[in-house]
């Protein structure tokens, strides 16, 4: 839509907690977990009709550049950018508006996580365009109309409609873009189920829709050394190592005064835990490769490759790869991270 | 202990209740299910000063012929019965029966099937020769004696302590041999209960000792027809599909006259499912190969190679192989049984 538009995708996660089959040199965001390609393939595709190939910028770990060179041949190499270690967003964000403003002193840019799983993807895509028509003039990021009283969010809390948002909710047939009135913590349930009722808090999803250059100027205002050492380094790898490690919530979007959220609605998931390949809801069971599942519902069963065959049990994360097998509890998916520091622990670099 | 002692190792079973260990060319016989090697060949170890190889037989299948002969190189391969078809206990033994009384016309028989574990061996040879005592002129069984309410068993009643028997029984240092009240069917529970509070109920556990040339002489006085088909054969082979197929218990042990039960408690397990590498206490969870397991108990965990890792569940049988994950409720795996059958109407022959 916008000859000036550069998606920059984030890469770089190292997560464990779809061990056994995220391993350290095939995390999350390489993994097909949805039958429909890995995610950040998935991610590409998704937004490469706005950004082509050759305004696409990714930032991963030097370990993964090669595994993400493979899985995007279309993307220039040099815009696949090998961070030498994790400085969390604001950095790496400000590493791709270095990049992108140098091909294009005009780029927009649309930071986008590429281990998120989206579901209705038009709904979606004109979300992203109603926050890309505000990234001339602010730093726009998207808030999740929440579906259940998550606590493992951080939230936004909309204020007042944006007056060209309301304009844009016309033309783009829903809800504009809205002031941001307070970004509040992780709640507990209580939090979470106002919140909920309240209808004024989105979630956060580490999304964003700005100029590069606003991007630069606004680090150099509330990170004015970070953003020095970024923009006057010839070669930012050159002092990777000296940057402060950051993210962009905390160094710009909780302290800029040009942060617009634009609610979505696309059936968004952070995909962060085996528990998360299933809605909220209690219903049928996940399957995801070659599964028999007799008298159960409520599990995840996942067969990398092989078998996967319950009988009488309800409530379960199974997980098969050719060389272990993984069960825990659904609603406590997230302990697969205890499992992966006793593979650490005990020095099983064969099975991490 | 006696030059005319043989052992007869019933290795015949086609069990589908370990699956995915087991599998249709590899089952719970020629398993190593408790990491001291396969059951069969544990089997005859235990008992190969008693019944060397060359006085051992085998009775297996066709099938599974090559497999037995590989895991018991010692013995004869004429000695290593494989029946084209299976038809129960009756008819296997009376076939090692004639091959023995053929080598020795004086051949006493163990009769011990290849597929149960047990955990005090010292106490299970001296059951053994209590039990070879009285097999001169007895068909002799060994009656365990029940540790819990099982209804997964038949059971012996045992009646008046038999003459011969007080003498051994001082001898050897245990309870001796007794007359058989009567034979029963699998109880319900309460039954079983009352059996276990009464004390003169034993789990049959399919061990019977006795002359081949006696056996041989109660099948023809009990099964004339099947006698006949045997005896006067002069290929077993040529009639087997003819013959009738029917356990030792019917045909001969709940009719003869001759019978005694010698009373054991060795550490017996039938094997009869995964539960079963458990004892029926509650208490710490079963591990088998490279297993990691948090916050749980009362598990039973395999790896038949790879790993097992669980955290926070209990009561569950996990098991790991190449090519298949299994996930049952501890005190439900017989239900192993329903996942074979899927996968046989489902025609998966590459993992059955």
């Amino acid at each position: 839509m916008n000859a000036h538009t550069f998606s920059v995708l984030l890469a770089g996660g190292v997560g464990s907690r779809f061990w056994p089959v995220s391993r350290a040199l095939r995390p999350k965001q390489l993994l097909d977990l949805f039958g429909e390609g890995p995610m950040l393939r998935r991610t590409f595709e998704r937004v490469s009709d706005l950004a082509p190939p050759e305004r696409t910028i990714v930032v991963t770990s030097g370990s993964l550049a090669p595994a993400v060179r493979a899985l995007l041949p279309e993307v220039p190499p040099d815009r696949i950018l090998a961070e030498p270690s994790g400085k969390n967003t604001a950095p790496a964000i400000a590493w791709a508006a270095t990049v992108a403003r140098r091909l294009d002193p005009d780029a927009t840019l649309m930071v986008l996580p590429a281990d998120h799983h989206i579901a209705d993807v038009p709904a979606f895509r004109a979300t992203l365009q109603r926050a890309l028509a505000h990234a001339h003039d602010h730093l726009v990021t998207i808030g999740i109309v929440p579906t259940h009283p998550e606590t493992g969010f951080g939230y936004i809390q909309r204020g007042a409609a944006h007056a060209d948002g309301a304009r844009f909710s016309f033309a783009f047939g829903g809800a504009g873009a809205y002031r941001v009135a307070a970004f509040a913590e992780k709640p507990d349930l209580a939090t979470a189920a106002r919140y909920l009722a309240g209808g004024e808090h989105l979630w956060n999803a580490g999304m964003f829709f700005m100029r590069a250059d606003l991007y630069l100027a606004e680090l150099a205002r509330h990170r004015p050394a970070l953003a020095a050492q970024i923009t006057a380094a010839d070669d930012v790898l050159a002092v990777w190592s000296e940057l402060e490690s950051i993210s962009i919530d905390y160094a710009v979007m909780e302290r800029s005064d040009r942060i617009l959220v634009v609610p979505g609605s696309f059936g968004w998931s952070d995909v962060g835990s085996w528990r998360s390949l299933t809605d909220h809801a209690r219903g049928p069971s996940y399957h995801h490769g070659d599964v028999i599942e007799l008298d159960g519902r409520d599990n995840v069963l996942f067969a990398e490759h092989g078998l996967v065959a319950t009988v009488g049990v309800s409530d379960l994360v199974v997980v098969h790869t050719a060389d272990a097998t993984l069960v825990c509890p659904r609603d406590a998916a997230q302990r697969t991270r205890e499992i992966v520091q006793a593979l650490e622990r005990a020095g099983r670099k064969d099975l991490l």
